[in-house]
């Protein structure tokens, strides 16, 4: 389809989407869909998207973003042309548990979730009968603390022979390096067990029955090196009682970090995400 | 503040947002929010809310209405210039209980509902002190169905005397005449204490325990002639268990109609809310 | 496992508590679960789930059960004991969409929902191949209104040769005859796409979409011969905007769905569902 | 009315509901709720909650406690009988904020909330004039860090006088002491404005609002000299954006508190909480 979308962030001021929606409709563009966040009306960043149809896009590409950079460059801004028809090439990462593997595979083929998903990499196998039935290259790799660089090696190799642009912890429970963080900068989606701030770190719903909280939750956000203090883009919550012990959280959390994840990973694959210093708008 | 905002709903065709935005542009006016919608991007119509701020808008008004006029008739547009300067008059009609009347003032009082209260209109005495006590017009006004006319006479007389631009139904238990409500088109906000279309009418609660529901709503709407059948600003719910009789379903109902309400009407001042047929688009 | 769960309806009056606790204590039973639900203290009806677990249960069950007699007959108790040991027999019935099959075998398979699914029934091929990588059998009858008695003649000839005690209805879109619903007394759980009672009978979401609601629905109820008003066993809801085309409202229901039946079916599967007169109690 | 409860909590064993039940049973007693929870069928703990109707109970209750010393040393219970008629003596503390002692004195004039409001107890005057409004007695103690025990000296004075049993902390600003904390054990309930554990201590929605969460919440909980670490009683959630600023978050975070706020203080009223360690359970 020739759709686009275009993400941008530049200084507050008079004139930027009046700049734009002329530039966008001197090349025959309508815009679909636009949303718009002004952090400070005087003197903070202004952040749009618009996604918008043009007539032979494919063909006007490189046309219309190297016009664009006058525009850019007056107004100082970041941007990011995103076209519909480029799906996005994604990797999954998984542990034992599949219950998020699953949702995001079911979404995908509904049509909920369009993305090409270049492959599967777990430390278990699993997994590995259900990527096959799909025909989705699966990679097993056993990964612990002390081979973390070699198995990270592997695995950076792997997603470059298939051109991974985002990939999805999900519910993959090692550690990732620095190093392989940096290659991926606000693009490893994670699901986190528990309501972030809320229980950092390991073995959440164990401290939430601990705690006694009334509602437990999940957090998708990405992945920085700092441990869950990642960008947060989505959570979820569900009611808890004092009936439920650790296994009942654990049962109740996996339908909550399913629906976060697929959501979080959902708005990441329609460009809606932007992210600004540590937080994200979501539009 | 020299804040306005500006509603259009027009046939959908590339170009719109291009103009208006330049048009403001033009005035040095910046846009602090803008929301659109297209009902069909191929043939359907375009509907946008703009906020900005414009510099000395309040002695340029006139003068930028009236430079509109040409964008206005190129794009065939409905359209409303709205100023956060003009606070909207408004009047509460409530009957006996008076628990969404009390969120709306209270509301009020903390600045999260602007509007000018006019009066207070009921067919029961009980809210007399609370109107009383903040120095609110109250005029109390016995009603029932064989003297509806003589009732409407006199409440329109008193809406005119105040100049009424919004009336708020908050619990106000008679029927209006399509003669009142022909004279308020958009201006009537109702809240009907069930989850509509369900238990459309009298004794929604009595109707939702006879059915068993496990869930039970409110909805603030616009009122037209036909009963509870306007267009829908807002909805909300609650769950309810076998547990609760008719009495719990009021209680806990009372609790969703005065958010539901609050937040329709806080929409609506807000100039959020746009009547498209019969239902609403609230950006 | 030697647990049981004892379900009773009577009048309400002094003792009963005392009578029924007093006859498990003497029997060793330890009780792990108690609810109990006063129709009206005074003259109503009393409902009560024991959960209790008794040593050797399964060589003591119709010893304990005969016993009860005597209580039950003082009370004028209707009663049933249940065994935990007792997986349930289901079949599952579906059309073309399986998001609601998919839910239910996932969380089967996740231990989640304990049942013995005897068959998967569909008028469309669909789900075939999913039922056979589980090895549940899967029996195509395709359907339509015209040979009705013939199609559910085969049903029934297969439920009974399945021993089948509970039937699901996920998203089966044919419309069962009052001789089929007859067999299955309270034994028949279907999913109906839409806030019940808003939106009875066929095209929910489109009807959904008409009306300009702002939340959309699901229900999980017992099927009777009154299409759509059978007792309610679970609803849920999701907040939905004008942004939302009927396609939009039928994958947001989807999730609500899925989770709304597989609450329905586990709540059926722990007997914790009472039905009294058109309604449920959900304990 | 005759009306009390009974909460108990014991080594769990068989036999605890019978000897109970048939107690009651022997009084006349209808027992009219029923609830319990085990925490470790196996060697963990019981608890029960039973609501019961006793003919004459105003003159019976001594001779019933009496009485009940048998079985509770044979259970080794810890228990509590409570009396409807025994309507409980609140103080409400509150400070310049007065948006959760609002909502409780409306759900108290609603029938709500059943309560003796004794005093309102400020550090600030905003609350004198509606304290008045309804003939509460008012304190006005001025508050701060280096004044704390005098403070604190004429509070406890003041709610001796008044028999206080239970102290409502409604967005009260000032930290108390341990020793005051110690005299009203599982007596104070509070309301932070976070879902705790998650932004424990001060400048809650600051914090949320640097993080970029996309939920925000409150907790009710008892007070103990950890702060905000005490036993949770209630939480709630609303949804937020990255259009919310500090301001917005606390605006929504105003409504999530009173509703919290005056869940928790109403269970407690009813005497639904039990206090296990650092844990409640709600019945």
């Amino acid at each position: 389809k020739d759709v686009a979308r275009l993400l941008i962030k530049c200084p507050d001021q008079p004139g930027i989407v009046s700049a734009v929606s002329t530039f966008l409709m001197n090349y025959g563009a309508n815009i679909i869909e636009s949303s718009q966040y002004s952090a400070n009306p005087e003197g903070g960043n202004f952040f749009i998207r618009m996604e918008f149809s043009c007539p032979d896009l494919h063909t006007r590409r490189s046309d219309i973003e190297q016009s664009f950079q006058e525009i850019s460059t007056k107004f100082n801004m970041d941007y990011e042309f995103k076209y519909v028809s480029d799906i996005k090439k994604t990797a999954i990462f998984v542990s034992k548990e599949l219950h998020c593997l699953m949702e995001l595979l079911w979404e995908w083929q509904n049509g909920d979730l369009i993305m090409d998903i270049g492959c599967i990499i777990s430390n278990s196998e699993n997994a590995e009968q259900l990527a096959k039935s799909l025909n989705i290259p699966f990679y097993y790799i056993p990964a612990n603390k002390d081979i973390r660089m070699q198995v990270e090696e592997k695995q950076m190799r792997i997603l470059k022979e298939h051109d991974i642009e985002l990939i999805i912890l999900a519910r993959y429970m090692q550690i990732l390096t620095p190093n392989f963080v940096s290659h991926y900068p606000n693009q490893i989606i994670n699901i986190h067990h528990s309501f972030l701030p809320a229980f950092i770190g390991a073995r959440p719903y164990e401290r939430a029955y601990e705690r006694g909280v009334k509602l437990i939750g999940a957090t998708s956000h990405y992945v920085t090196n700092d441990l869950d203090e990642g960008p947060i883009i989505e959570q979820g919550v569900e009611r808890v009682s004092h009936h439920d012990k650790v296994d009942d959280l654990k049962r109740i959390g996996r339908n909550i970090e399913r629906s976060v994840l697929a959501r979080g990973v959902k708005w990441h694959l329609q460009d809606r995400v932007i992210v600004d210093g540590n937080k994200t708008i979501v539009f």
